[in-house]
């Protein structure tokens, strides 16, 4: 053994995390329900390797007056420089250019995994974490699919100041005639678009114009351009049947990547959420995206349109658990079978015992260790185990074993006044016969069970 | 758009892989199985960074000659060298040795991830793989639970020249009397193991035999305790059921990693596997592991005894599918809906036909982009959709939408020359009322699942 002086210590690099095993349940059950959506929504599932050449992601490093940084980077023995990703979106990119021949177009993906970012560490500020993407690559904007119309909806816009919302509302539906009045001058022909539609351009410019725009910046082609696509988002979105509670439309949301090229998106959790000390918290984003035409085209010298959405896996596992949605108490702690005797002989009863408890399903294990018998009790105790089978060369002799009920132990010995109560307890500790061990252990286990779904102990 | 002359070039970094949808379905369905074993035995989940600092991992580089190569490093804004773990034993470790009080003893968990070789890629060799490990730490080795016995198991073994096989067997049983008859001399207690554990230390020290050894290493002291160790482990994994089919002692495995303290393990599997081309291969270990006693020692200077095993998920992966045994058909491509009409009201009826198979359980997707009737069904055929779901302007008219079934199409476009097989067929296209989408894609769907459980199309 290492002398004491030489010891290496033993310490987590600074922003990095040990998970534990609740918090790992929690993301597993989360992230079965997020694939699930995923598939049901028709992507495929995609992994790309978790290192990358520095200058694939090279022009997207999360900042560009420090090249070097932001990323951690280290030289393959050929002397290119390789990176570990930063997010997910910029290894898709190089795969989708890779590979762009053979993919279906659009290529619609999901993808999970681990994330770096060489920055300073913080609390709840990590360096290592984990997101959940899906993107469709391939596809232009709303926008270039209905050029015509938008260009429509856009010069309707335009002349809100000269005809009014009425005015403008016809011509971004049926159309309108230029006099006023039905015959009266030219027609125009509309954008088509229903009452509600309408309504919603209408919502949407009016909105605008509360944030305090200036007739310059509200005429300028781009930004109309972004106002129009909003207001085509937006009716789609309606149409399909999602209210302002679900999605609303909100220009004050910039997103850190510069990658974006078009709208960009954001999941936000309104639910009151109590924080480890009970304190309701406004939790805010746990999730986000956007277009980003340029990234896969950077590679490839043609456009190549994409969107994506990425949900960060720890934050919203946060919010969930605290919000009580990520219950994983369904997980029950192994049956220990005690070592009493640890001859040869007594140790293959033992594992016999603890395989045919697992080939009925129960999970268990064999206490494994030199520990006497309080100490195994109290190794049951920290590991929350629900019961025990015990069996010294005395219960051997008879054929017999003992089952000792953990959890209706605990509440036995904590303090009950009440006499009713004290005969409806179950008997803490039975004694069968070697052949009831697994009918037995199922039955304590089953009134557990009940007991917890009562809300009991 | 960038210039074609300045583009970046897309390209996987050597020793990398991208992972295929029908991959990541496999490997995923293997390691619930895997997941579910190790919690029915009653390990933990647990999970650590996959970044530590060099020297947490550094006295147990792949190569100590070449202490810099081996694991990819990279220094800290603060001088410290940091690595990405090479497996997930090292991490487990010094996780234990840092969390040492807190943690019942023995800590048994599992986790899994990615690991990473800074080493020469090859064929089938690459520099980040996944593995899946158990580990129990904290109990001591067969050998110390068992001191005394083990003893006279060695102190028996050693006097196989003097007494023979029969004299040998008397001491690891019930003893025996010095003079060689009952009453005749001394009497030797004997190691109380039964006759089949006695027969499998003999068998064990007569394979011993056969591999050669001289008598001076026969004598020597730790050799005996290794071999006693092996009768000891053999006599146990007899007991608990295990055959020779199941469990081999084998001496002639040697593991690369130097950490190992005492018996290492090794999981081959013996199934005649065909390879790509359907040749049999015999396909070797799929994992393994051992003792490894000082790799949390030396964190903490006193002894901490440890144990695990490792599982090669790739390799594994790639020998189970070989095999047909990880067949992921069972997860269908989605429906698609057509777009016919780019019109927002269109777009948002497609959305609503979507939504309303997504509600009822149904992959399925509108098709995104503008590609016209024949590009979507060229993606739908690519993406290996079952149904396609039309409604243009006519259709629209009548209320009604066109269900169109692209597995039993593509079946009646092949050669069918039997006219009883032309009169099983389904119609490939069916014009229902709206309302009646999803009962009839439903039908569809579940006529499809019955012909692929006939084995048909």
């Amino acid at each position: 053994m290492a002398d004491k002086s030489e010891k290496t210590k033993a310490r987590l690099p600074r922003g990095f995390a040990d998970r534990s095993a609740e918090d790992i349940r929690a993301v597993e059950k989360m992230m079965a329900t997020i694939r699930s959506v995923y598939e049901l929504y028709g992507f495929e599932p995609a992994d790309q390797p978790l290192i990358e050449y520095t200058d694939a992601l090279g022009k997207f490093l999360p900042d560009q007056d420090r090249p070097n940084e932001g990323v951690f980077s280290f030289q393959d023995d050929d002397d290119q420089w390789l990176s570990l990703r930063y997010d997910l979106t910029a290894p898709t990119a190089r795969f989708v250019a890779e590979n762009y021949e053979r993919l279906p177009k659009p290529y619609r993906s999901y993808r999970s995994g681990w994330v770096f970012r060489n920055e300073k560490p913080g609390p709840g500020r990590f360096r290592q974490f984990m997101q959940f993407d899906a993107d469709t690559i391939g596809t232009p904007g709303v926008g270039e699919e209905n050029a015509g119309r938008r260009l429509t909806v856009l010069r309707a816009i335009d002349k809100l100041d000269k005809l009014g919302p009425e005015g403008v509302k016809l011509l971004l539906g049926p159309g309108r005639w230029d006099g006023g009045k039905e015959g009266e001058g030219d027609f125009a022909k509309g954008a088509g678009l229903n009452n509600g539609q309408a309504e919603a351009v209408l919502l949407a410019t009016a909105r605008n114009a509360q944030v305090g725009q200036d007739s310059m910046v509200s005429s300028n082609a781009i930004y109309q351009e972004g106002v129009g696509e909003l207001a085509t988002i937006e009716a789609l979105v309606r149409a399909a049947g999602y209210g302002e509670d679900r999605i609303a439309m909100d220009r004050s949301v910039v997103r850190g990547l510069e990658y974006y090229t078009g709208p960009v998106f954001e999941a936000e959790l309104l639910a009151e959420i109590p924080n480890e000390d009970g304190q309701i918290v406004r939790f805010g984003s746990v999730g986000g995206g956007g277009r980003y035409d340029g990234l896969v085209s950077r590679f490839r010298g043609e456009p190549v349109p994409a969107t994506g959405f990425s949900i960060g896996v720890s934050r919203l596992m946060t919010a969930l658990k605290n919000l009580g949605k990520l219950d994983a108490s369904d997980v029950i702690a192994p049956v220990v079978v005690l070592v009493m005797d640890k001859d040869t002989d007594s140790l293959g009863r033992y594992q016999k015992m603890v395989a045919s408890l697992r080939a009925a399903g129960i999970r268990s294990e064999m206490y494994l260790g030199g520990a006497g018998m309080k100490a195994q009790l109290k190794y049951a105790d920290r590991r929350g185990c629900p019961v025990a089978i015990i069996q010294g060369g005395d219960e051997r002799a008879k054929g017999e074993l003992q089952i000792k009920d953990l959890i209706e132990g605990a509440r036995m010995s904590a303090e009950i006044t009440d006499n009713a109560e004290w005969r409806a307890v179950r008997p803490a500790q039975v004694t069968v016969a070697e052949g009831e061990l697994v009918s037995e252990v199922r039955k304590i286990l089953g009134a557990q069970a009940a007991d917890r779904a009562k809300g009991g102990a």
